[in-house]
């Protein structure tokens, strides 16, 4: 069998969104709306397709439906664009596994955030990526996301992790930019390495000073809008960018913004593809879909971003 | 088939240790260990054992290997005394999955603390309870240790939560004592509730105050001591819980507090283990075993402390 | 002049209220009610006084104020009791001349907590410490309190700072009570050393495993009752100890669990004591008295915990 | 008296270096170097001078020493620039005296950080600048700084406080970008609102983005790389706003990350001055100036950067 990672381009660039993993109930995949997602953000133009990350609620579906959605999802991308699958776990072989299967069903690299139960210190965490990238059939994106896995890749162990064969870039969600800036110092002399910026709000200027790229999870919703950003942003086209950068803060002004606790940000996603038409809204456990008044506010911010036509 | 919960007491009274997993390799059970260390941990006349908890490592084993454990533990413990499974999963169905495994392999009740990679409110918590406990076939104990899960269960929320059908108790691992008795005292009606205090400093004076039993880790290593302790609290032997205090505080001063990092007790309880006899002390991904200068550290701590015998 | 440290027991022992400083507005005192508020709690029977410290809201009070307060404190106290006097502060210089102050108005001991702007790691502490002591006219506590000054005094710190000359003891309002024994642990060598709890949840098992003595807030309003639990734990009179444990819980879950915020407990102790009519319920910037809903709610409270009477 | 706002421009623009205080010993200026160092900072071009702020050690200085250092400040600067006076502090009272003294020195703005020994609730800090806005002779710039305040100035809040007649911006400290777009967000209609970037490593982006000018201590060394680089973003140069946004980088990885502890960046730049014979590099309690191994690994990054020539 060819490698897969011929095709993976290095440092692999453009918009990534992660995907929603669309669910009729907490262990059913919704598979229509599967299809339709996918169909709906790849006709944005985008440059790859990252599955079962936070934006996925990976953590909070079984393996079964996980390896049901990596096959599906491969099958449907049928290598249009790069997939990468998210094979974080807390448990080692089972990230093993999981890599196996994405190898299986054909996806293009992995993507791993530190094992999120205990927290590791920096040089527990190189051994085990020493440790594990030499089992791992596809290239391997680390996930920087410390707020959900209470522990960080520091510069200098990311550092040291660029030459293990087998790594290709690191995807940042802190929202610590002074932080990606060291990354992309302690890097500069790496331009294969991929740097993805994890926080759509900070897309821009990122990639306007060296990221190559930004996954985004607002490129479910609007995918045409991240790519046309990141193209602008290339290009040095600063007034387009500085547009289409006030309609993101827009997006996550309103979407995001309602009802309470850390899981806003995931149904006002996964409600806004629901009043779309696209997929159901329903979240694994232990979150639940917004109630209808929160959905009349998503709505009523939908139309007024003119993504929803107003309901007469 | 007759309810396990039948030999459960109401509340769960005694010492109940938390089992370190014995491994030989990342996925391979050893499987001698493990039989002369749960005969070791019953010899010490315990209430009950729990396995597949935090001091278990259960999120860093795989699915397959803790299904093993479960299995054997139970056949090797054979009814002498309760088994509680530890069943804590980011994933609803996952630990609907383990919880049915526990009961099959003949366990008594399984521990569950809060999904642990989204931080989930109180609210969001609750309704997880009231979703997730009529699907268990067996009695529940919540399980609070916000440091790993990010979540605290409320004592507002444990009240509520002890309404539910089939939950059983609390075991706190927090180590805020003043939440511990907020527990307490939200409770006072309900006797037939169980409060565990998971940390062994902490055992006396909760005891004392009325904590039904405790989870201590260092009972995986002199589990008379820490009946002993439960025994003179309990009879409000004054002297001889302050003596037993004060080796318990010594054991945590030396054993816990050898080399750097979160994974400190972990080690130092596997490293004296080995140290013993008893097991080998192979710790799992992300953490490994302790080497030979701090193995030294902890044969010097174990011979002054009376535990092993000075070599010649 | 004859060294006022002469007077003070070694270690100090029993209750030391951490007295709230009684406001007409935000820089002015309620002197009357300061007098009445000093023979309030002084007639419950109370081993010492402490002024300025988080209770007393010093680091929202202006220097002169906090001078004024000192020498009226001082006055009507009248030696009586040992008063400690609060000179925290994030400048060095500022807590000599606070010290200062404290001595010529005829204190016997200061207390201090790290500097709170900066955070400054254990070597720094110490050093500061070892700076700072040979300045100080009177004898010093240390005064742990991590949640407010970002840093803690770790026992290995506290061990080598108690061989400071000039420094007596140490005030823990952290809530670790794990932190608490390990304290105990280290300094077991040394019992002229105070070792104070500042958490009254924790009061009696503190006494009861060896604490010296107890810095509680709810002794503004019923001095007697805290002195009670002290009196009746040093004689193992254990159940006394708990019918007044389950007094002071709850005392703290009705009292200081109203309204949100950090400031709940500062509050509702100034509401107790306002609605007692012994003084002003004014608080200082950027915290301000209840609204007379709370207040409605405070008063309610006290009424069924007997505090005052039913309002006809 | 003629108003000191009159020639603080709306918004400020521009560089505002946060000026170190230089310090002979722990209550003493060094006078002859303060007087050397603004003049280093001014010739640099900047557009105003911050003092006591953070990189000032304001909270570690007598209020005395903070009076002296208004009085000399303003006079050396002598009306060239506009002046801005930090004057955070947790006292209410002490705040609006350092605000009177700083206006009768002719100083142009104040500068004003939540109280950071009690954490305020966002209504509360609201009602705190409500209060405390009218008394203040001078415009204020609001000061986010939560990992040492203890409290952020949330967009909301921010947005409401810029409704009050006196407010005139915000410093943003927290290294948060999405934060600081957040704030550009809701005040995009106020254009007269200055929105200041503290962290020189997002310098960049954030005026390119909009902000109207950066707080950053770096240009204590060399005030005109920031000029410069804020000059080469305004002007929409990224070929030159790149090359300088590696050389702040550069900046930050070498003499910032000397040492232990959150001092690094403070005890990097006083040293680096004193290196450069600027002034002296003591500094306050809790901390201490770099001893010689540290000195010399400072020395050598500045020459590495061409800042000091090579010792010969």
């Amino acid at each position: 069998m060819e490698s897969n990672s011929n095709i993976l381009p290095r440092p692999l660039r453009g918009i990534i969104p992660p995907m929603i993993t669309p669910l009729l109930d907490r262990d059913t995949l919704d598979v229509a709306g599967l299809e339709r997602l996918i169909e709906h953000i790849l006709s944005g133009g985008v440059h790859g397709l990252f599955i079962l990350g936070t934006t996925g609620e990976a953590p909070s579906l079984s393996h079964r439906l996980r390896y049901e959605l990596i096959e599906r999802a491969c099958k449907q991308v049928n290598r249009r664009v790069p997939v990468l699958v998210g094979i974080t776990d807390t448990c080692f072989a089972e990230s093993i596994n999981m890599a196996n299967k994405a190898t299986e069903a054909g996806a293009d690299a992995v993507v791993l955030a530190p094992p999120y139960y205990f927290p590791a210190g920096q040089a527990e965490l190189l051994e085990y990526l020493e440790h594990l990238t030499p089992e791992l059939p596809l290239p391997l994106f680390l996930y920087n996301m410390p707020s959900l896995t209470k522990a960080v890749f520091e510069p200098q162990t990311v550092k040291a992790a660029a030459q293990i064969q087998g790594i290709a870039g690191i995807k940042d969600s802190s929202g610590n930019m002074a932080y990606f800036h060291r990354l992309q110092f302690v890097l500069q002399d790496r331009p294969d390495f991929s740097l993805l910026m994890g926080h759509e709000e900070l897309l821009a200027e990122a990639v306007l000073l060296g990221a190559s790229g930004s996954v985004c999870g607002g490129a479910n919703i609007l995918p045409k809008l991240y790519v046309d950003i990141y193209n602008a942003t290339c290009s040095r086209d600063l007034e387009t960018m500085e547009i289409l950068h006030k309609r993101i803060m827009q997006i996550s002004a309103s979407i995001y913004g309602v009802g309470r606790y850390h899981s806003s940000y995931l149904k006002g996603l996964k409600c806004s593809l629901s009043c779309m038409g696209i997929c159901s809204d329903f979240l694994a456990e232990p979150f639940h879909r917004f109630r209808s008044a929160e959905r009349e506010v998503i709505r009523r911010h939908l139309e007024e971003l003119g993504i929803i036509k107003k309901q007469s």
